[in-house]
């Protein structure tokens, strides 16, 4: 038996309880990049629906331009959503999430919430109210907000107290909209360094859990970390997933693979940086996520219609084998006895003694620190452990 | 007369009421980096002051190590602290911040307030009080708490959210403890997000802004960005600045010079990113930053003692250049014309009119988006007075 | 007299001899970003040369697409090439160079020249002969290789021996077209690490200057880097050039603006790493290149059309003024003596006196290395100098 | 049976025929970092022998300096090497490869073949040639030479193009030292971008193997890609290798892992960028390497010597793992019918026909292009099956 011999193992079907879910806008990508035209058709919304159901997909999300074009009358979009409403229920697919469209359009192009001018603030406010009815009506849960045009290139062109007082007062509004309106919606800010702005405001998890921490109604704001996004700043991504849980403010999460500091990949999950990868699924089980498994990627440009099926459905794939062995990791005895000499389970309790301050402590008789240096921590035999259940060589 | 024709100009001497101020390690900083040995002689405390003061610095900043090494006895700590304080006296430096050396001795192998060993955790609260001791007496207003050793090389070894409540358990106890002693001291946190470690807790402002928010006493707690820090991760330094601004944490700063994502090069400030450098020093006179104006830099390897006085002298001159330069930008009538062009005063103009609601917005009248986004910033312009600016050929 | 003082000093304008040129699809860039619509309107090809030349610029670029869209029929296309030839003559300007675009069409989705299918590399080579004969009739004298869409996203995709097999295949055809044609022309292949390909072969000026050393023809290819193109691999581009030099292979030159690792920004000259541009134009200067000032830039998307002139204007005006700091940084007295005492004289002697081989230098008596160590080199004072000349505060 | 059922499977071992070698200096490391003292002892080299052989090691390397520390007197060299010698014949380990520490003293503060100082430079030659008898002797048949000195931190330091006639000029001299002595020795540059300098020339292996088509005897020099070296710049690892092959320059390899732009972790192999170590390992066998496999690794600095064990046989237990997978991928009747719908096999068909030339090409009726842009090339299904392979969850 040799170390490939696990092939055709049987492996887990997507399933309904997986809560796995995808963008519009990822399966219906055109494939238009900053060097090339669109290689693939628009995609039909309801055909995207179908197709994702057939493939074992639980949710969709989608922007608001994603359903009904920028500019569409009221009546086609009452047409549109009637559509799309009927293929929901045809499917059985649930939308779990809902973001706004404040990106593309040229009327975007110094910002949204912080834009420059103040009309085009209110517009972005209003469009997100508009598409926030929706939301509630379509019973998602979540509402994402990436700021993709909030930011810039040149450091006069954003002053970046105001632009956070602006953003401040939309999240404001928006919280006191959604709490007046008696939606069960929570807004989920998604962080990005850079691109397509120069420099984006709240550019990492950590920026906008901080911002997060200054609005009037902070319980109704988190985030929705994307593994790429922190992987463009050279940031481990499990580790800002760990910290958004451990402040309660893991919302949403999209998963997709990066090969670190570039333009953003948005490669289907599994396909960047394999071992972050591991561990973002090993963080997700450990905390307790219990939120849609949402996939925010982009199938390749020379991919057809049918690369876009099989890059979705590796999406979940990969997600459950990593699912598998992240449980057979923790699960593994070795594994166990390796993280008890490596000290994880002491730092899982407190430093401090049950009523002991500062005062006790500074009575505690210090250790030989020469002995204590000396520690065996055998963390390489640790993470060797965890590569291997990566490879798929231990059980 | 030509673009150069600035020459021998007349430039401003450093004084005290800049506030300018250094880390021993910094100009003692013996220069061994991984792959070499020290090229400069291990260097007296008193003779750093004596210089320092010669050259127009105001204060100086230690880690407990820094002056009393590892291991001292009372005796010998109480000789060399006498000496300092007398070398304090007779230069008229002033001890702006401390710190602790939590990353040099073995025992910090896996880290300090977050190591997996409660004891070496207990250590390491234990060495930070007595430095904060020394600190208070010194008449330190700001500690700051770099945690170069809190985090991991690999994912299993540190438990994140485990090793996030001992990091505010640390904070807490110390919080505690400096008000217990009537110190009037507050902390500042450095993130940084890599080296020595993999990855390294709290890796930028954002995240340490983030994590105070969750504190016991989160107003004892700030941030110390250094430039170089947020730019190892691609950030725009100014814009982790100012978002530190304008949530009330920006209680230190170190400024210095790097060259993007790669090893932490603690260049002198100026001899990085340039533009860079520029907006941060705009940030800081627009904020209103008035702590130390401090220097963590490292003067290159390949000089000798008289290249360390040169580069300290050089920061504070790169400072007070930037300095007029950002003044004088800010002070030109075509940058404020120009300012106007892009938006930047409306920006400061509230999104909403005095009493206005999201019901007032619903009624507002939609501006026509086509019209609005044909519109002016001229951001390319206001850019390029601004990089004339530094460049010296614009008054 | 302050560090400001030099406001409205007089600056050079561009003048012809200054041998700036300028593409297409740069002024012409509609300003849609992977996220965004166009901001601006396509722009007539003779509209841009008529402003070029206004503003100074004494040549231009162009891929076959920018001029002639792609698939027009051979009446249109003679129509357009007439009327482009007449704004040539009535504006003066030069054709310094043209390229073909092997990036935008859909055929090109996974490779032009090393495309895996066979029909598309034979259509490329097609393409480019066709607009070697329109470069070689309006007389460009270099013709630019670009091969953004040579690379994969995924390891297997391509196979990297196989594909570099294909590359020479295809260098070595054109050269011996251009050869058998007679054309005055040689080509430059301009390197790009990532984006809009995962990865793409030659990603780098030394692997480009590497490959080109396998060809039939060696003498006719060479390098175009671009600035931002070796900042996104983290590169010092300055370095990249002399590499170049040094091997007689800088063909054309690509200026532009960059923030390091992360999508390419195609910022104007000077708006982006500002020192790196002053050793860049130091390079060149030094070097003796002698071929077209070539900016490759994007005006940033919110600007309209006006912010497209200024940026245009502000590449060569930065060009100018690091050309006059550059000269007098090279022509000060003190940086002379800092030059002599950091050893750089000596750098330009041989190590080996003449006549001596290993023999002699076997002989040789081994000078006291710890003297040696302890030389003096004041690099930190060298650099600083550098740095003023840059800020504007020194002769 | 689940994705994880693979465990427990029998692994092969390290062999002698898999010509495993390592680094004095990598299990040597006495784990001291920019920030911290050392953790481990030093180690005596025929420890390290018996070691390495116990665990299925085939080679060593060394630098001069970890063998015979710097300065030492020839009595007490003859001594060590004696014992060396022994232990090597005791355990069966061969010297594959030697190299010289042109980095550690600080002699070489700002370079060795390029050092400012012709004095230095000379040392440097001396240093390597002494080293490269011992070498010779020993039976090494490959010299390393990292360059990691060979840089600066300011633009004005170094003078590339003398710098690079310089590094040739050192070559060219130990390339008639070899062949006069009649050593059977090759030499392989060791490209690095930067780190101890700021940047360091030949910073990649693209740059390494452009310089070597400038020397006198070019056959003797080729390159030794280290993976993270490579990563550290943002490119391809197995990219570079191929290209190296390619050019019949891969004489060495230095296998371990990085996680992308940031400090040169030396992480052992298969602990960084796993997928980007799968095709390593592919390019290495498709390419017929059969040079020493070695890792440059370094355990981390919390380990104790037991840990650096674990670590070093984990190197070469990974490396058998991913070979066992890049076998089982290339095997893989599925994997080659995605290889053909991809096009590869086409891909290594000539782009010509036999006897065709640009005339010809000329005739060629051209294909229509829309039709060959709508072809399916199904590269994520392609890479989807990678992943299976590297998941273990394929046979």
């Amino acid at each position: 038996m040799t170390a490939t011999s696990a092939s055709n193992m049987q492996r887990p079907e997507p399933r309904r309880e997986d809560r796995f879910s995808f963008g519009l806008w990822t399966v219906g990508w055109q494939a238009r990049d900053p060097f090339g035209d669109p290689t693939r058709a628009p995609m039909d919304p309801v055909h995207a629906l179908e197709r994702l159901a057939a493939l074992g997909a639980y949710g969709v999300n989608f922007h608001d331009d994603d359903l009904v074009p920028f500019g569409t009358d009221d009546a086609e979009r009452t047409r549109i959503l009637d559509r799309f409403r009927k293929g929901l229920a045809d499917t059985g697919l649930v939308v779990t999430t809902a973001t706004t469209n404040l990106f593309t359009h040229p009327v975007f192009k110094d910002g949204a919430f912080t834009s420059n001018h103040r009309d085009v603030r209110r517009f972005a406010l209003r469009k997100v109210m508009r598409n926030l009815d929706l939301a509630a009506e379509l019973g998602a849960q979540v509402y994402v907000c990436w700021g993709g045009r909030e930011g810039a290139e040149f450091g006069a062109a954003k002053d970046v107290p105001a632009a956070l007082d602006r953003y401040r007062e939309a999240f404001d509004l928006l919280g006191e909209y959604v709490t007046d309106r008696g939606y069960d919606l929570r807004f989920a800010i998604e962080p990005k360094p850079n691109e397509p702005r120069g420099d984006i405001l709240l550019p990492t998890v950590g920026h906008a859990l901080a911002f997060i921490s200054t609005l009037d109604r902070p319980e109704l704001v988190g985030v929705n970390p994307e593994v790429g996004h922190e992987e463009m700043a050279g940031l481990n991504a499990a580790a800002g997933y760990a910290q958004a849980l451990w402040q309660g403010k893991l919302f949403h999460i999209d998963l997709n693979g990066q090969n670190g500091p570039r333009y953003d990949q948005d490669l289907r999950f599994g396909a960047g940086n394999v071992r972050g990868a591991f561990w973002v699924v090993d963080t997700l089980l450990a905390g307790g996520y219990d939120g849609p498994v949402h996939f925010d990627f982009k199938p390749v440009r020379p991919e057809t219609e049918e690369g876009v099926w099989v890059s979705a459905r590796a999406c979940m794939d990969n997600y459950l084998i990593l699912r598998e062995k992240v449980t057979a990791f923790r699960a593994d005895p070795e594994v166990q006895a390796a993280l008890e000499v490596a000290g994880l389970p002491e730092l899982a309790r407190p430093t401090l003694a049950e009523g002991e301050g500062w005062r006790e402590l500074a009575e505690w008789p210090l250790p030989d620190v020469e002995v204590l240096a000396a520690r065996e921590v055998a963390m390489e035999h640790l993470d060797q452990l965890a590569l291997e259940h990566l490879y798929g060589v231990r059980g």
